[in-house]
């Protein structure tokens, strides 16, 4: 085994990406890498050459298997996106001058699809300058949104975590003798896979939602209100899943039609929640209706006490086959995940250029999306599989034990 | 065995009330109960003669299994105030006419300090009358809130659910390289036992939450900022759990405070949430820094799959111990618990007269609440016994399987 490892987390956290950093650790080492190495926080700390041997931080099997359990980026991340090579020729000398001090001949990138543009453009610097350095993107993200692969890592869990609590909310939502609405507000800008994974939750023992409302489709209020009213009239409550990226038709987000929108943070991005309270407060003021808003927010992405063992294990899948692939002799290669078979569900790794993965965004495909505001079971059907199984938590002193990141 | 069984649920519902009901219905049928009944939402249901008889739908230890791990209240809820006997005694004539022709000899009802105030009332109608029914309270609440018991069944289960949630609401917030403040707002109007648990997350693995606000104690917005301000100077990430009934010096809510309150729902009543948003733009408006806010919402009460063990065991017990003590002659009394033991912990049950609890809230004791805006190791160590253990949910297809409430 010639030269060094390293890895490095970007973008927002999920349940499972450290299950993809200990498959990445856990195959260079066995396949005798010398050094593995973690970038903190993603390409922006490595520049400020901010980085830990990671054998001193993952030095057990107990390691790695409460690594597998801990939610959210054990090595920190960063949202940094990498000047264009023909503009800032400097940044990309000062990256391989510290990749060649630590003698790093694998550079393992774990992100969604803006972090896979920084794996698209270190490996076209190394071409540029003939460096026999190997870089792999390694998939993750609970939105669901990368081209090529069939779903991506972190996916599985937060619709899980989703499916499971919109079951505990029907039930709530059921207890008193006069209906109620409930307005679940769940994320994903553009995308609507986190949102449909609200149909996982009828069942033999629970009605499922009533509706669901996806960004992919325009978001039409008068409609909307139309389709409340007369579900009040059966006299039951009633449990809708919208996502926070919902759309009217002139472009406006659902929750800037608020009177008030102060959703602007210190940095100038528009806040996306407030589409759920938007909604449950017209229901009230205009239909009388007691009606109730709940935003999912965070857990959705780090709720590791109820992920998924499938999208675990394929999350350390992920890892392991970027590192053999690379070892081998790959390069600008993101690994994707292909279905074989859907019954039974088997998928498999493969490797896929990051050019056709870099940037671009995967959004439900509209014939999934039915007209009465609900998905199909042909989305029920894909999304099924990737739910499936549990790695039960470690509990120490009555809760879920994660790896400790500052020991 | 003469007579037989009645039992409801009322007020809002736990992850474990419905491990309270298992124990009422097995104990009952243990002992040699012959029918025993459900009202469906409580003594508002059943003086419209809404009732089932539970053998049809608890009809296997299986079923038991279920209902034990089923969130909110099987049979329906209901907040409904019995009238002053002496203004209204047509209500009791009615009840007791309904309980007669059920050949009832022994009423139990599943509740909180409201809910114990029907146990009172019927209670004390029976002695007018010299009924023979046997009348007992069973106490539940997220709330912690009850007089007389150590504590109340389905507040461990709550504080579990927080003390994780908080964990890896933690891990989340450190990812990036830059600091951010996430106030999360926890359910308790006028009582903090669901806030104090935050603390909880305090662990070798976790920082835990940096401060700490309960209704208890009256809330100042400048030294609020001027603590954030303070901590957000060592550069790190910030974390702060707030009760949602917390209130300023003139006694106001929090969440009054913002410029625009639209929190009247359909009957006029505040809706209790928006401290968090509240809070959070405020940093960010005044400090500069990037703040989130995050609602735990309904989640707390319904989240049975990071139920603990310990509580789902007491629920039970409580249940049980009803039957036993009614069955043996007691009336118009309550089941409390009694711790016996801190270290080891352990927990008996007593019977209280309901007079005693009736309509009477418990709060945080002050000295249990520290000048840094934190609580003391006592009430750790009171919280801590409580969350203890697990009951693993019955997974499903990849979800917790409920009992079908409509089978």
């Amino acid at each position: 085994m010639n030269g060094n490892v390293i890895v490095g987390q970007s973008g927002g956290p999920t349940s499972v990406i450290n299950s993809s950093l200990a498959g990445v650790f856990k195959t260079a080492k066995d396949r005798g890498a010398n050094k593995v190495y973690g970038m903190l926080h993603g390409i922006k700390g490595l520049l400020d050459k901010q980085y830990v041997d990671l054998s001193e931080k993952i030095n057990s099997t107990m390691a790695i298997d409460l690594l597998k359990r801990t939610p959210s980026s054990f090595l920190g991340s960063c949202r940094y996106k990498l000047p264009e090579i023909a503009a800032d020729k400097a940044t990309y000398e000062k990256i391989f001058a510290i990749l060649k001090e630590l003698d790093i001949k694998y550079f393992f990138y774990i992100g969604g699809n803006d972090s896979m543009d920084t794996i698209k453009k270190l490996s076209d610097y190394a071409k540029m300058v003939n460096s026999d350095i190997k870089f792999m993107g390694v998939p993750k993200t609970i939105d669901n949104d990368l081209a090529v692969t069939d779903h991506t890592p972190g996916y599985g869990s937060a619709a899980k975590f989703i499916a499971s609590t919109m079951k505990e909310i029907i039930r709530d939502g059921l207890v008193y003798d006069y209906p109620t609405i409930t307005v679940v507000e769940i994320m994903g800008r553009n995308a609507g896979w986190l949102t449909a994974a609200a149909a996982l939750a009828k069942s033999d023992d629970c009605e499922g939602v009533d509706l669901i409302y996806l960004p992919e489709k325009v978001f039409d209020v008068d409609h909307f209100m139309a389709k409340i009213r007369d579900l009040s009239k059966t006299g039951r409550s009633i449990v809708v899943a919208v996502s926070e990226g919902i759309k009217v038709a002139d472009g406006r987000f659902v929750f800037e039609l608020a009177d008030h929108v102060e959703f602007v943070d210190a940095f100038g991005h528009k806040q996306m929640s407030g589409t759920a309270k938007f909604l449950s407060n017209k229901i009230t003021a205009e239909l009388g209706i007691k009606a109730r808003c709940i935003e999912l927010s965070t857990l959705q992405r780090c709720a590791a006490h109820m992920s998924s063992r499938t999208d675990i294990t394929e999350a350390y899948n992920v890892g392991g086959a970027a590192v053999k692939a690379a070892f081998e002799g790959e390069t600008g290669k993101v690994v994707v995940l292909k279905r074989v078979s859907d019954d039974p569900y088997m998928c498999i790794t493969e490797t896929a250029d990051v050019g056709e993965i870099a940037n671009i965004e995967k959004k439900i495909p509209l014939e999934w999306i039915t007209d009465d505001d609900y998905v199909t079971n042909d989305l029920i059907h894909y999304i099924h599989p990737l739910i499936q199984a549990e790695l039960s938590p470690i509990m120490v002193d009555g809760l879920p034990r994660h790896l400790n990141v500052n020991k």
